[in-house]
């Protein structure tokens, strides 16, 4: 799609900062220094209870064609001006760092990494845009995808948003993260090619005006496409769209396997049990009625309780816009690097607000579950030289309020991180996109309903491990004592 | 970035009732019938009183490529089932319609056609789901960052949201979107090296972290980068981040330019307040502040009516996802058809929803520029046959309360369509980038204050002419007509 240059890359799809604090380091010879950095994302999206995480897939696309290309460090020095020994170096940049990432569809909440990157700083920190920028956007939409699939229980639920979705890498990527999440089918046919979801979609409004008349444009339509959906709602649902459909299928009989109906417009509560009524009294009880126009979570709730007779679900703009929250905040943080003597330390970030302060160390996240119950108690951070599992009785305390704590015995302690990328070689091989669905589905069955629920759902605990806790609170006091000597040097 | 069919095109890029319509039409042999179809939206999206189009220059870049590959044609096959004899049709598809448009940067309100899509009937609907997709997302962003800069005025604004934009696509194509509203630069390179838009940005908190004191890094930056922007929230702003900026441009004197500081965090009404009164107690009156952190238009007023001292303004989420309303509904509707004679036709969708029923005809769409104080009276969309330049007096009246007219004298009436593609062949050059920001800018000047402020503007009118509205009117009778004999048959 890029007329003006062959050779173009993603690796210039970074923010101009990352090039040049690589640059710092570079000049001050720490570029190669080891560091680790963590993604995640402070607050769940849509007041739900959970996040789906998706996106691993395409991280480790891009990570394993990172390289600038002739034409990017062409672009670098002659309309940024950087300079030819810098530009050097950048040729030789490739992603030789370890990964470690949950996998996609893991059930992941706030303020636990979700992928840790250990690699030399500047190649750790020219990585970090895109990595968010795909992490942030695919997550959101898995999201999304489940909160509805949740509501709509065993109702096949159907993805049709791309011409509303923010350019073509939404559209196609978003079909993908909406099948993770639960749905069952796109109508994005280049979605079905690249990852093999079921396609589906019938008719538009178009070909009924096409032939000018809704009764022969069924018609036509069934001399091709035997499994019919007739969209109904091109002139006048009730009055014209229903009895042509049902019109068409009489006549047709055997010769066409009459699926359903379509509506696309109006008051979908009264219109689908008035279509109902007529299918049934006209002998076809078995005939689906699809139904689309602006649904999400809310709606549905909203048309169920109303008694709609909808069978099958199509949602556009809502899910593939992520529209009552467009934007997941996953960050990129700094949590430790090398030391001019080869040691890691750890680094933190200090904030005004108590909640952005970052959580430093090597981590990991281990998933506690109740071995009697095969309940998730909640998610354990702990350093990287601790191993919960070997604990008889793990205390767990609240991060913010500390003294809301409770003991777990007779638990199992899930790492729910595997390696991707080791020493810059992939070492994961990715399950096909039908496992990463029905990992979604056993992953949630862990989880009680409280927190589930799409409305005021409980919060899950996500507890920092009592060492991983006190090396944050040395961090801090670390970084106060630093500022208030600044202050004291400048009184 | 698709590993797995080296000839993946975006002609898959379609929702599969496009090819089942396209198979329809062509089993039945009307598939080259002409087909008229129009792009337009019905609302203006965030409350604004206008929008500004982009998305053309995609456009033109899909349709010049659109061809059916190989493995196209074999998922088709082999996934799909579609036989040989339509594939062996499919393959010779390419774009050889005509296509009007507005040109990018065009100011452009609800209800009136921005492209209108003239090609045989099966390559009108294939390139429906692609085109939408395009302009729907780059037309929201043009908007929004337009309503942001109408705010800023003359203070710059920068592009920032790559990392929230809803994957890769739509952080290259928002900024450049951003960049045609009217923002200064952009933080993402490869938008950068792709469109030529100014590129922007210094260092993050992770390099203070690495250097894990501010001031160290403050110094090892500056070494290489000799236009400073110090970032100054990542401990403490005006205890640390300010003075250790201040001291690191005392100390390095004339060997750096010493631009300002960026406050990313806290409360930037207060920090830029007291950030600035340090900078000029130290005698840098000259700095700049840069602030960020999930601004829009709303919160940029709140800034200015609060004193903030902030210079310069990046935006990233709120602007490059659209977060208030991160959907543009723009729809692709068939207005005329050829018949079996070689007719045209006219055709129009009707709905229970009055403003949601179809204007039919082949439309030209005017911009009526009053000759004495050139500003613009309203939009004029009138049937192809007419010439409204023509008229000495213009009846222009509102198009749902028919009974508010007007009547305009001594104007231009400008039509809003260039032609792009004609039977095929693109003769249309788009404009340099920077051509087309400047193009709105001074399209903007056409407009009065009323219509373009961001709170509750005046509406602008777009009108039908007479014959455009009789033309509709009598569609709406047809069809009704239609119905009603519908009915009498089945009673």
């Amino acid at each position: 799609m890029n007329e003006k240059y062959a050779d173009d890359s993603f690796t210039l799809h970074t923010d101009l900062y990352q090039i040049n604090m690589v640059e710092t380091y570079w000049e001050d010879g720490i570029h190669q220094r080891k560091a680790v950095f963590e993604v995640f994302f402070r607050k769940l999206p849509f007041g739900n209870g959970y996040a789906v995480f998706a996106g691993l897939e395409r991280v480790i696309q891009y990570l394993q064609n990172f390289r600038f290309s002739e034409s990017d460090i062409e672009y670098l020095r002659s309309e940024l001006g950087y300079q030819e020994d810098f530009l050097e170096y950048l040729k030789t940049v490739r992603f030789t760092g370890t990964l470690r990432s949950m996998r996609e569809g893991e059930i992941v909440f706030g303020n636990e990494p979700i992928l840790r990157i250990e690699a030399p700083l500047a190649e750790a920190q020219l990585v970090e845009t895109a990595i968010l920028n795909i992490i942030n956007f695919q997550t959101l939409i898995a999201t999304k995808a489940s909160r509805i699939k949740h509501i709509l229980g065993d109702d096949p639920a159907m993805e049709f948003g791309s011409r509303r979705a923010h350019e073509l890498d939404a559209a196609l990527w978003g079909a993908r993260a909406a099948y993770i999440g639960g749905f069952d089918a796109t109508s994005n046919v280049r979605a079905g090619k690249l990852f093999g979801i079921p396609v589906v979609g019938t008719h538009a409004h178009a070909m009924i005006q096409a032939y000018q008349d809704e009764y022969v444009a069924f018609h036509k339509y069934a001399r091709r496409h035997k499994d019919c959906v007739f969209l109904v709602d091109t002139y006048d649902t009730l009055k014209s769209g229903v009895p042509n459909a049902i019109r068409v299928a009489k006549e047709l009989g055997d010769q066409i396997n009459f699926i359903g109906i379509r509506i696309d417009s109006g008051d979908l509560a009264y219109l689908s049990k008035e279509a109902r009524k007529m299918l049934d009294e006209a002998g076809f009880t078995d005939a689906k009625i699809f139904a689309s126009n602006d649904l999400d979570e809310e709606t549905i709730i909203n048309l169920k309780s109303q008694g709609a007779k909808i069978d099958v679900w199509g949602i556009g703009t809502k899910l593939i816009t992520a529209y009552d929250q467009p934007a997941l905040g996953a960050v990129y943080k700094l949590v430790a690097i090398e030391d001019e003597n080869g040691n890691m330390v750890d680094t933190i970030k200090i904030s005004g607000n108590p909640e952005k302060v970052t959580t430093p160390g090597l981590k990991r996240v281990y998933r506690i579950v109740n071995k009697i119950n095969q309940k998730a108690e909640g998610d354990y951070i702990a350093l990287e030289s601790e191993n919960p599992q070997q604990e008889e009785r793990l205390k767990m305390f609240h991060p913010v309020y500390t003294f809301i704590s409770k003991f777990v015995t007779n638990f199992e302690a899930r790492d729910l991180h595997e390696t991707i990328f080791e020493n810059g070689k992939l070492v994961y091989t990715s399950p096909p996109l039908k496992e990463i669905q029905d990992f979604v589905k056993e992953n949630l069955k862990l989880f009680w309903d409280e927190y589930k629920r799409t409305m005021n759902p409980e919060q899950y605990p996500v507890d920092l491990s009592q060492a991983c806790w006190d090396n944050k609170m040395a961090n801090i006091r670390k970084v106060k004592e630093k500022i208030d000597k600044l202050e004291e040097y400048r009184e």
